[in-house]
């Protein structure tokens, strides 16, 4: 699934080229760019996210106000060709800063200015940025029997076996780009909360259920859901999702599964549409009678836009079980299992999701 | 410096006998605690951190408003002596959970009766809850030589060299814990935003100065601190923070440095005094002409605020810094370093403290 290092290099040349070619045949050199406007993000229903319809914005350097950021995204397409293939990355941030060296017509005023372009050219080239060494930040962690291969910053390629650490290992640009070296996992439990990741670890549900687990850290950042991605892709393994129960966790699970609007141009290459939301479900606050809260009216207004989101329209299962909160007006912490005792959730409570789910073990 | 699970066992255990002797003797039995007021946080000149003064508060089994706490504390006591020495651990939030099944009586209502006991223990006992393994949440990691052991999940003893990972390990439960095996770093670089912590990474800051990086991200969490102390402590080498320039960036070194004065119970085992913020300081802001935004109403505040702090009172140094700061009236973050190239930093700006610092390096 991923692109090589030369091929991408290539598709960042591509943009300088249309550039020169335009100049040679005597046309105004311009750059078509995919929208990433609200009416040009479309659900996909086959993939199950948001993309990026067939609208396009043209930057022209006939455009007296086209002129500036036609030549900024050339000079951010070759410092990342740069980058592609090497050991190094960087932040949006830190691209904000570096243009300071380009020259007072070249550099950014406002980081939003270059965090934009980056979107542009992610768009442009169907790729990530993460594939161009612009990182997101680290965030969450794995723990399994999950060997990966990388280059350490000296350029030394090095295998790491994420059982093998204390407490998992962060997911940051290494972990985001690794080859899977070998995977004798045979399902991913990504769990919302820091708390629950450490108790599964404890009872030893990676071996039970043969799992990978990944602490999303709340809402998960790109480098996870990209991460998971790709284990579920190459190793064709399920991906399920571990929350608090309440609509923001089901969502944090969503946007796992299916991407967000704002990354409608990326999601393909982040969502993970055959992911399965474990619970806490609603219905499990009734069955378990699970220590519980009120919702408040943010939640309730929350209920009813997922209810309209295409994300959730055709899945009914989550729409019973948005209707279920609805009647109960009750929220739980995931946490709450634990008034069974330590070992209740990985002994009980998956097991009985996993059967409920038709899912085997091991 | 750390207690071993025994000592720690014996302390908890001190509670409950202090309550049994009591009765014993015919006296109503009742426990002294500490006192976590305002008007008992006193500022220690020695350590240089906010400690706990002589007064303390009693609880006693002859008032009624006080035995239900009683109990819970002897409840909470016991069920983290089941903890120590073992493998699990659990969060504050799980212990309120588990509450729930210790019966109507003994149950918590709200998490901050939990949370207020875990410190009443915390000041009795005069250690951290990490210790009696009610564990903060993970944050932070940590790359360079240094060989930790520590029993996995399932009670084995490994080792983990922090080199052999890709971004960095975590710092959860386990490393927080850890036995340090071997260190040949000869200083602790810690840094506040996880951007600039790759940087230092790919730009290996580690063997150049023959350093272990921790990337704080941000605030840094309670395991980190006490990683962080506990290095220093037991290998004697001195830690560096190098954060954004603001006086908010300062005050994140600060927290290293001299702890909260909301943890003034513990501050002791987590504060590491000896520390030294490197920048990016108010002179260097100008010194490096960087990039920087106004500073805004609620900075000065902020600023005039650790002015009159008695952690930053003697410290002649950050007290010019924080009138630079009123003088030149702005704020830069690190990264803004960048417009000098990626290495910079790691070749210049570095080594330039650390003379200014009078730090050998190596």
């Amino acid at each position: 699934m991923a692109k090589k290092g030369n091929e991408i290099k290539k598709n960042l040349e591509d943009i300088g080229k249309k550039i020169i070619e335009d100049a040679k045949r005597g046309k105004v050199p311009n750059i078509s760019v995919p929208a990433r406007v609200t009416n040009n993000i479309v659900f996909d229903p086959k993939y199950l996210c948001y993309v990026l319809g067939d609208k396009t914005v043209t930057r022209s350097a006939g455009n007296v106000r086209h002129v500036k950021p036609l030549a900024q995204m050339l000079k951010v397409a070759s410092f990342c060709k740069g980058l592609v293939g090497g050991t190094k990355h960087e932040t949006k941030r830190g691209l904000y800063y570096i243009s300071e060296s380009w020259g007072e017509k070249l550099k950014f005023d406002e980081q939003q200015e270059s965090d934009n372009l980056i979107e542009d050219i992610e768009a442009i080239i169907g790729l990530p940025r993460e594939d161009i060494h612009i990182i997101p930040n680290p965030g969450g962690s794995v723990y399994g029997d999950l060997t990966l291969k990388f280059k350490n910053p000296a350029g030394k390629w090095m295998k790491v076996n994420c059982l093998q650490t204390a407490d998992g290992q962060t997911i940051g640009p290494r972990m985001c780009e690794a080859e899977i070296e070998n995977c004798n996992a045979k399902m991913i439990i990504a769990i919302e909360t820091a708390g629950m990741y450490n108790r599964l670890m404890e009872e030893n549900a990676h071996e039970k259920f043969n799992a990978i687990l990944v602490n999303l850290g709340g809402q998960a950042t790109r480098a996870t859901r990209r991460l998971i991605k790709r284990i579920n892709e190459i190793k064709n393994i399920p991906v399920f999702i571990f929350t608090d129960g309440d609509p923001w966790g089901l969502h944090i699970a969503m946007v796992v599964m299916a991407g967000s609007a704002k990354s409608a141009h990326v999601n393909r290459m982040l969502a993970t549409p055959s992911a399965t939301w474990i619970g806490v479900t609603a219905s499990d606050i009734k069955k378990y009678k699970l220590r519980s809260d009120k919702l408040k009216d943010v939640d309730f207004t929350r209920i009813k836009e997922l209810k309209k989101d295409p994300r959730y329209k055709n899945d009914k299962r989550l729409q019973e079980e948005l209707k279920t909160w609805e009647e109960i007006k009750k929220k739980a912490e995931q946490q709450a299992l634990l008034k069974y005792g330590l070992r209740y959730v990985v002994d009980k409570y998956l097991p009985a999701k996993f059967k409920e789910l038709g899912v085997k073990i091991k």
